[in-house]
């Protein structure tokens, strides 16, 4: 399994993913799920991975191999919008599949894969585009500033509650951090290190990239106290009182012998 | 969608259902997921069900009719074990798919269904199981002390982090609430009412039982005042500092062109 997530702001974009890998729980490995590619002053483009490994790896390979000619001339170092970057990577992926997916198929192994791609190419506004395993892709706005992809759902609750466009970058990337840790919590498939990286806007630099392994104090500190922190908050809320009014016990299904 | 948790507690046990149902985003129905049987001083018995309605319903009568001796005579108001009750439950739900199951596979229609059970009879522990739609079923340990059915993922944090054996009724209550907070806030297709009951060891008789509607005081305010809690135990987080001991880039599959 996998998690990844990618955060659009105001300020630039938020990108994160585990690095765990598993063909089976006996076979679990350590994979970087994110590459970044940067041309100072022109570009810098981030690809978070999930999905069928051998699909994701051969697909960001052929999008690196466009840069030498391979697509018409059109590379991810020439094209003009993260659009393009987009199309680059899912008809990557497209070729990957057409060539993959049916020996796949036969044994019984699933050929999904998805990208989460972002940062900025010259004076385009930042972009955060996520691309499906079909190599159709979509794009991240205001009401829906941030894609996961993977194992999502443990996650999600402290994004939907945390993030807005206005939220500064650190915000962003310590939220990105939390939603790990309670995804870690409750699904061994994904696991440490995790990669985090920002992008600023309009800097045309990778800002932060960083690894967090085991050892991360910061890591650690968030993972004991936003435990602490959630069983607090519980804590402190009232018990219900549910003696004063309670239903008539017709309001039920409720079989009396 | 379906969001069903029954908690083992040393004090007794606890059950929480939503009422959505929905074939398509286009027919949302309210059907009522819990069912409670009691005989005062014999036996207390609390199901929840998930899955393909018809099924669960059908399940459910068949199990119902056990009582006027289609089993052989043996009942869920004769049995003398929680054990008993879930093999005839599981029974009751062979028999539906048996009959039903092709019909559905026919028209590409999931035909899913599984239930939690959970009670006391006599001088029996009080016991928790989950029956899987094969009919098998497995039961809640102290290790493991509450199972989840349907949109699980959500609301599991909360209940990993805040549930043992000792917990009160009331506090499993409260945090099954939050949980389905979790979960309401982040799927459409688990909604209002919440029916919540328990049952507190030894006494032969339900306990609380009550329907969380629309406007339920207490829910209203779990709901703002969890959302700001988790808001300001995030906001009290430090923020990191990765300026102090940044890797150098080389660790990272970074391109520069």
């Amino acid at each position: 399994m996998t998690y990844c997530v990618g955060i659009l702001l105001d300020a630039g974009v938020v990108f994160a993913s585990d690095s765990r890998t598993n063909a089976g729980v006996d076979q679990v490995s350590t994979f970087k799920k994110m590459t970044i590619y940067e041309q100072p002053a022109d570009r810098v483009v981030v690809i978070l991975s999930s999905g069928n490994l051998s699909l994701t790896q051969n697909a960001i390979s052929l999008f690196e191999q466009s840069a030498h000619g391979a697509a018409g001339g059109r590379s991810l170092w020439s094209v003009p919008s993260m659009f393009d970057v987009a199309t680059l990577l899912g008809d990557s992926l497209r070729e990957v599949r057409q060539r993959d997916a049916q020996y796949l198929q036969r044994a019984n192994i699933e050929s999904n894969a998805s990208f989460i791609v972002g940062g900025q190419i010259g004076s385009e506004r930042v972009r955060l585009l996520l691309v499906y395993g079909e190599g159709n892709f979509i794009e991240a706005s205001p009401e829906t500033p941030f894609f996961q992809m993977g194992e999502t759902k443990y996650g999600k609750p402290i994004i939907d509650r945390v993030i807005t466009p206005r939220t500064s970058l650190i915000e962003a990337a310590k939220c990105a951090l939390v939603s790990f840790d309670s995804t870690m919590r409750s699904n061994v498939s994904v696991g440490l290190p995790i990669d985090i990286a920002w992008y600023e806007k309009d800097t045309l630099r990778v800002g932060l990239q960083r690894r967090i392994t085991e050892s991360d104090a910061y890591f650690n500190m968030i993972h004991t106290q936003w435990g602490d922190g959630l069983r607090r908050v519980f804590a402190q809320l009232p018990d219900p009182r549910w003696d004063d009014d309670q239903l008539p016990p017709q309001q039920y299904s409720q079989v009396f012998k």
